[in-house]
């Protein structure tokens, strides 16, 4: 067999050169990794070919993010919406940690492209309500962030298995300091005791990875830190620490505000890095949805 | 043009197949991206090409891992040494956020390439020192984590710019639990004062970013938590928050234990989470060679 038809694309560095490639219809272009190289290549040879195999055709693209739904749960519910069009057309991706619905369209011009998605996602919306926690790409710590901003809320976070991570995603966004004040890893029971005031009763009797210490957690950062709300993780993110009772994976995230207390009991799958970061994950939903 | 010569790769899912070309002498293989796609094919059929290209020879790669240097300076150091050397083949990379010695040897059998590596990355040790931190690929955390656990010493940090970073990275280590005690994100003034006793006197002379400041960071979490160590870090990662005299960049980081408490200035270059990951970095690197 042989590729139907292929060219070297100059590499303007004098370095590597690219290959352009036609087979069956699908264009693929190879070119070197670094940015000062694959960008003018890109943007010289490689655009220029597509736009003219395309026909000046636009093409959109929107990616919407859903929390707290696995991938076959999302597909099934908006699988009926979906498949009446063939322009946009849907992926369901389960992009490492989270569920995307990847939704391109294709127009004459961008605005007729960006109609159809319009349509579309408002479309996903209804099917899938709160579960959409972002419909530009946004990240879940940039919306909590962004609500927290515009109610002048201020946050605190306790932490045990997720061992900084909400915090560090925070943090992640320009300007967290408007409303992140304070954040307490408490990886031991004593730190759990001394920092955060839980009950020494309360580890005795339920253990740390339980909802009485999760909610104990949230409300002691919220006294230390006098924040509107306190946000708490305690889990065992494994690979060892887990028992029959009490197996890898099971988290309790708790939230604490000056009217009440909650907390959810999740038993997330994965290994160490992913059950952090999905326990990270649903503690800043469960924020998120509070502050819908 | 055309390549000299190409073949289809069928994918044991029937779904889209893959690609082995053959261009002036390079191989390329191009495979469809689920790893339980990806693998057979590349088991399969790739590698008994590649073997059979290579005649049998057996290639060892290893990663050296470098902290505290620019990527030139670890040039200009090492240089004299691996132009020496066609096997093993030398490449420094800076690898997003650290500078990466990579080696491959060749040999008739893996031993032979091992004995390469060997006798070379002794002579780079000669150079580089204590500068290099990882011989296997290992990570910072990793390699911080193994020398606590080994000299059962017992750790907190005080973060402010890196939010909750450092205390991530420990903690993405299984075991963690072993060495590290508490993390505190002091993020605004308050937190500083509250949870880590930082005197009010020292943020209103020095501000929140200074040497005094971070000194007393690391001394704070320290005494809260009972530590061996107490790591700190306080700094401006922007992209807002600078000034004249105190610049995006501008990060010290201070360790304390029971004898003395030292700090370093750094000035670090890059985007908000550069910075942010330079820093933490740098902290936990400060904490390592106190450890040798």
């Amino acid at each position: 067999m042989v590729i139907d038809g292929s060219d070297v694309l100059d590499n303007p560095n004098g370095t590597a050169p690219g290959l352009f490639l036609e087979h069956q219809g699908t264009s693929i272009a190879l070119l070197p990794g670094p940015p000062r190289e694959m960008r003018p290549m890109f943007e010289n040879f490689v655009l220029p070919r597509l736009t003219e195999k395309s026909g000046n055709l636009r093409i959109v693209r929107r990616v919407l993010r859903v929390a707290g739904m696995g991938e076959s749960a999302v597909d099934e519910l908006i699988a009926p919406v979906y498949l009446q069009y063939e322009n946009p057309q849907t992926t369901i991706l389960f992009n490492h940690t989270e569920i995307e619905i990847q939704l391109t369209a294709h127009g004459r011009t961008e605005q007729e492209a960006d109609a159809l998605l319009d349509r579309l996602s408002e479309q996903l919306e209804e099917r899938l309500g709160q579960s959409i926690f972002s419909f530009a790409g946004e990240t879940m710590e940039e919306v909590v962030g962004l609500k927290l901003s515009v109610g002048r809320y201020s946050l605190s976070v306790a932490e045990s298995c997720t061992g900084g991570l909400i915090a560090q995603r925070l943090t992640e966004v320009p300007g967290a300091s408007k409303y992140f004040v304070e954040g307490v890893v408490a990886y031991s029971n004593e730190a759990k005791k001394r920092t955060l005031g839980v009950e020494p009763v309360l580890l005795l009797e339920h253990g740390a990875v339980s909802a009485p210490v999760a909610e104990a957690m949230a409300e002691g950062v919220r006294d230390r830190a006098g924040t509107d709300f306190g946000l708490s993780v305690t889990g065992i993110a494994g690979p060892d620490g887990g028992s029959e009772e009490k197996p890898v994976g099971l988290v309790y995230i708790a939230l604490a505000d000056d009217a009440h207390t909650e907390h959810r009991k999740l038993m997330l799958p994965g290994d160490r890095n992913l059950i952090r970061w999905r326990a990270s994950q649903a503690a800043l939903d469960l924020l998120r949805r509070r502050l819908i």
